[in-house]
């Protein structure tokens, strides 16, 4: 297990809404902490693979959205990664914020994307 | 990977929070979904190992207790377990309901509880 797995999970929480919350195309290559094997469940749809996962990233309409972190819980995983938990509030364009939840479990060395699960909180 | 995650995780969920809602005994044996090398993230404080978390488990103060899931979401691990994120409420004794949001990593192939992360949506 890496010992650093809570910074390095906090880390990669900021760098990732701090990219996600710039402006389309560093939104866009959000797509480079993802590979083939990395899958994506957005609001219950499933994608696998880079490309698929990219596809959806430029599909999102909004221009503006800003995300605001309330909590980032980290455990190690036993091959080196780190599986990271995230509640927060989201804003896009004019609309009222929402709460929302991701869980990403991150692989070791490199850490890209290996799952990636994605939730807004209606009516929470 | 387990081409039955989607049923292997809902099942899981199923079980775990009818225990959950049943009396303290059946809550508390909660404990053998874990295992020495479980870890547990219960509103950011961390717990590791079977009897630590059996201990939380059993610290829980309310007598009764409901969870009703709005959402489960499931991806296989490469490993065959799988991942678990789940949205619902959460009401216990007199007190009003609240949010949870809750991510379980399934190891196959006995599919016990290799980490779990659990965080209540206040104010969400």
């Amino acid at each position: 297990m890496n010992p650093e797995f809570k910074t390095i999970g906090e880390s990669f929480i900021q760098q990732y809404y701090t990219m996600f919350d710039s402006d389309i195309m560093t939104r866009a290559s959000l797509a480079n902490f993802y590979r083939n094997e990395s899958m994506l469940t957005f609001e219950g749809q499933q994608f696998m693979g880079k490309e698929a996962i990219e596809g959806k990233l430029k599909s999102l309409t909004f221009q503006k959205i800003n995300h605001a972190i309330s909590s980032v819980d980290c455990q190690p995983t036993f091959d080196g990664g780190v599986v990271v938990m995230v509640v927060g509030q989201l804003k896009t364009d004019d609309d009222p914020p929402h709460q929302f939840l991701q869980t990403f479990v991150l692989k070791g060395p490199e850490f890209f994307v290996q799952h990636d699960l994605f939730r807004l909180c209606l009516g929470g």
